[in-house]
């Protein structure tokens, strides 16, 4: 970790903060691509990991069973923004599901999309667990648990059945051992998985690559990503760099955001994945490091890479509006 | 920079993200107490100035002049919440001076104080310029221009006698050239003051032990420092730590939070200075690691971190409220 591998924040001319940041680009063989900072870290994949959980859902034949769509299925997969369509998705899955909003444990709180928190305010309502970034990846884990024959009650537990298949999957696709995988819990009290940074990437090459795995996983990855290709609105939302990485691209990579800095994206076809972690966890850091990184990579176009410059080089603006810093990445990924 | 000297996340037992930390206690001869980190950087002392800010408009008179209050001194030194008494306290300082709010060119945003932002949104109206956490420092700044008899208009810029004074303070206090001293600009439309971080602590130990300044220089840190150890709550709120600190030490410490994560510090009449600097810039390690470096310092008493244990080593909880992890300090400092 020599190499300068940093997001800078200049205000004026001045260099204020700096955030590090670490990469890793890795093949489907396992082989590291690309990478800079301290790219063998551990890290939490948190919400980046909602794709691969959702492998044992489709797996299960749920989707089937309850006729859940590829909407519902991006929405799994989803941080999302908690604006009406989300709710209203993940309502509509707990009732396929013969489930009330009450068999959700994630708990709730504001819309991560601000017009929309504002207005339930304005009209004096409180967010409830369907706004809730995770109701989407929450609903899925009810539906396997039903699929599977195991109670709904108590599903966030480690011990229970739908926690076993979310950490196999886990497993099986980061190519970390079940033991070595290590544990906390979530914001929305699910288990997370820690993993070297290598691992996460590793698991999304593969996901967007399945070529070389059994043909019910095959069939099942490529489900996810076609569904977040086909409905990216549903993994985040409009003004969000997940939902906006889908479309700049047309698909070509897919991509998926985990608190306190973690990102992890496929490149489906290619064998390649892609996983960034923002040391100190900062938000503001982490996109404009992806962004650079997916070009230093050349996985975006130039075109692409111009329709992603708000996240690229953002701007820092004053209350007054006017420009008073930027945010510059500062590294260089190398084998 | 070598040792270590970070504030770590903790999820679970796994350290998920860190935050590198800068740390340089001061005495009011300018020998370096202690540090820790990269104590030499250069930062921008962003609101962690304002106490400074506040010794041109005592100098000036317009204290006597306008009839001014140590309550709105207080808040001229403020990062305030935004809460109805800072906003009319901040009204009540423009009426003196027979201005109007349009006056205040600091700009609009939500209270910090996030009961007070969700009221304004529940009665449907838009946060205004009085409620910016700046509010207090915009309407000292046009009380020290009419005080000087220049222009309230314009008092923004960096040409405008008011920024000059405000720099002429800055560059007195923390012993750095007025052309060293490198510019930005804040959120609030002010100029920032670039300055190495053990400039900003010596400037606070001066600011606590003016002994060797001049008589109205002397009177002016006395009656700042004095005006935020009768009215804390009027520096930041109820829940902040700006106003904890004081309250805690009964007014043996005095400091005043900077954005990007920066915290000065003075202990009155010790001649001891301190400040802090979150390298990325983060919060959440800020009050950490103050806290922790006021510990080791021995400026504080076992009762008294007692009573600042939350600031000190937070616990995170998750949407349902169970603890998932921690917050802990990691830095010796040492000479």
């Amino acid at each position: 970790m020599s190499k300068k591998s940093v997001i800078t924040i200049y205000r004026g001319e001045m260099a204020e903060s700096e955030h590090q940041v670490h990469l890793a680009a890795v093949q489907v063989d396992g082989s590291l691509v690309a990478s800079s900072g301290d790219a063998d870290r551990w890290i939490f994949a948190r919400s980046s990991a909602k794709p691969l959980q959702a492998i044992p859902l489709v797996e299960s034949g749920a989707m089937e069973r309850y006729g859940l769509t590829d909407a519902e299925l991006a929405l799994v997969c989803a941080s999302h923004n908690g604006e009406e369509k989300h709710v209203a998705l993940a309502a509509g899955m707990l009732a396929k599901l013969g489930l009330e909003e009450s068999a959700l444990s994630c708990g709730a709180h504001d819309p991560f999309h601000k017009p929309t928190a504002d207005a339930l305010k304005a009209a004096g309502n409180a967010p409830s667990a369907l706004h809730n970034n995770c109701s989407g990846k929450h609903a899925g884990m009810l539906a396997l648990a039903k699929a599977i024959d195991a109670p709904t009650a108590g599903y966030l537990s480690v011990e229970h059945p739908v926690q076993k298949r979310m950490l196999a999957a886990i497993s099986s696709m980061s190519g970390v051992r079940e033991t070595e995988i290590r544990l906390g819990t979530d914001g929305c009290g699910v288990p997370v998985f820690g993993m070297p940074l290598p691992s996460l990437a590793y698991a999304f090459a593969r996901l967007g690559t399945p070529d070389d795995l059994a043909a019910s996983r095959q069939a099942a990855c490529q489900r996810v990503v076609g569904a977040i290709q086909s409905h990216p609105d549903f993994l985040a939302g409009d003004d969000r760099f997940d939902t906006q990485l889908v479309r700049a691209t047309r698909g070509k990579l897919v991509g998926k955001l985990g608190a306190d800095g973690v990102f992890a994206v496929t490149k489906p076809g290619s064998g390649l994945g892609l996983a960034v972690k923002v040391g100190d966890g900062a938000v503001r850091a982490l996109y404009p490091a992806v962004t650079e990184a997916l070009v230093q990579l050349g996985w975006l176009t130039e075109e692409e890479a111009e329709l992603l410059a708000s996240f690229h080089r953002p701007i820092l603006y004053n209350w007054q509006g006017t420009a008073v810093g930027r945010i510059v990445p500062e590294f260089d990924l190398s084998r």
